[in-house]
């Protein structure tokens, strides 16, 4: 795999992540970052997660791939213009909901150019400093309406995901915001409601946390997410998430009613159900 | 620390585990295993977790301390039959709810030779296999009405859980139960109904659960858990339970409702809100 020269919009978690990567597995020859975020921009170059930071323009022109690793909203604004700027360069994008940023585009004279991928990766922290070294690897990475893109540009896409350790899966983009809904937006809301649960007893009960455990900590830790990047997921992916949602309350509805009636089969019934995960996760 | 010999009744995830310590940090001369299950009892051996294998009886009359570790609702049965049992011994269990155990033996008249626990630690895996060596370490133990519990067997039961690193939390029985279905049941029952919620879904789906990501994982592990620990615990602490259910269900209706009014100013206060719990668990 030839080496690139690759721009990474949006060097926070997600970008500052696969930018160690790309240097890693030797995927890039020079890696620019484009932050609008001072801060954020600083921090890139102390930690070395990229070579220089550029304005967008400049970095587009210098570079064979740009990568962008935004928030979803600002995702969908910038992606066309992005395209409209790009002449040669392949354009990747690693936002968490894949609709309507592939709607956004679907007429762009370059479309071609575009690849729209979501890794499955991520962790509670935002930013550069949470950037981590050896990320995404064995994880999956969904690749959506690859016919839509040219050849080359989905076939390096492939090769730069395989390369770091990924496990490639392709699909349609509705599919791909329905299965995110179910495998990671709804863990985010059931987590964020969890501790707005806690946190709001915790005003009587200072003692309370004193007890919390590992399966606490366990079940609550993506309460800590960035609402920068989460609410425009919920935002673009409302419909499947509310699906998911009543489906979920619904759900623990059940187990109020088992223990509302002192019904101790069917709570039994349902935690038998509920352990066939073991078959499916680790 | 003097050594004692040591009966566990019921050599599972947790008395197994505990054996592992008291054996390690040489809190332990011999330790017994009571196990009504075969097969428990035989891998409990194989394992090494414990040195025999006894009836209830005999392992009573050759210990100085019997340590209970079977589920809640066993428990309520047996603690008074082993406080009928005993003379001199100290009894203590390792029960995750404590106001019913608490008063089924509140005038009995071997009372003070007992101590109610709780160490809040456990895994979603169970039986003797389970067991893993350094458990309980830097994890908070609560030890419930100790002014009911003679001094030397409260004090035996500090030393033990200290000489093994558990932070010690003294509270009434009452305030742990509620105590514990914040910090800890009511991530059981999310995480048993997030597992129930998506695996509904998969029955039409079927790729659904390859695009699971580490943070799906993190909420749903739980649901792994042994329902015969489970449904006694829910069962015994059943109104405090139903209380916090009732409020995170309210919880996830606000998520709701922001979704279906598009009102994403809200959506991101909430969220906001529950990012607080950074300032709680590390």
């Amino acid at each position: 795999m030839e080496r690139k020269k690759i721009t990474i919009v949006g060097v926070g978690l997600i970008g500052g992540s696969l930018a160690l990567q790309l240097h890693e597995k030797k995927i890039s020859s020079k890696l620019i970052g484009v932050e609008t975020n001072e801060f954020h921009a600083q921090k890139a170059l102390e930690l070395e997660l990229v070579d220089e930071i550029l304005p967008l323009d400049e970095a587009i022109l210098d570079s064979d791939v740009v990568i962008l690793a935004i928030p979803v909203d600002s995702m969908v604004t910038l992606l066309p213009q992005v395209l409209d700027k790009i002449d040669h360069q392949i354009v990747v994008d690693l936002g968490s909901t894949k609709s309507q940023l592939v709607d956004a585009v679907k007429n762009h004279p370059k479309r071609g150019r575009y690849v729209a991928a979501h890794p499955m990766w991520g962790t509670e922290y935002s930013g550069p400093q949470a950037a981590i070294r050896g990320a995404f690897e064995k994880v999956a990475v969904a690749i959506c309406n690859a016919k839509e893109s040219d050849t080359d540009a989905v076939e390096w896409a492939r090769n730069m995901f395989g390369k770091i350790g990924m496990r490639l899966l392709e699909m349609d983009a509705y599919a791909h915001d329905l299965h995110a809904a179910y495998v990671s937006h709804i863990s985010h809301i059931t987590s964020f409601a969890l501790a707005n649960t806690v946190l709001e007893k915790e005003k009587e009960e200072g003692a309370i946390f004193d007890l919390a455990s590992a399966g606490f900590e366990s079940t609550v830790r993506l309460a800590k997410s960035n609402p920068a990047m989460w609410v425009p997921i919920f935002k673009q992916n409302r419909e499947n998430v509310l699906d998911v949602l009543n489906e979920h309350i619904s759900q623990l509805r059940k187990f109020k009613s088992c223990l509302e009636k002192e019904n101790y089969d069917y709570l039994l019934e349902l935690i038998e159900e509920a352990n066939k995960i073991k078959g499916i996760i680790k």
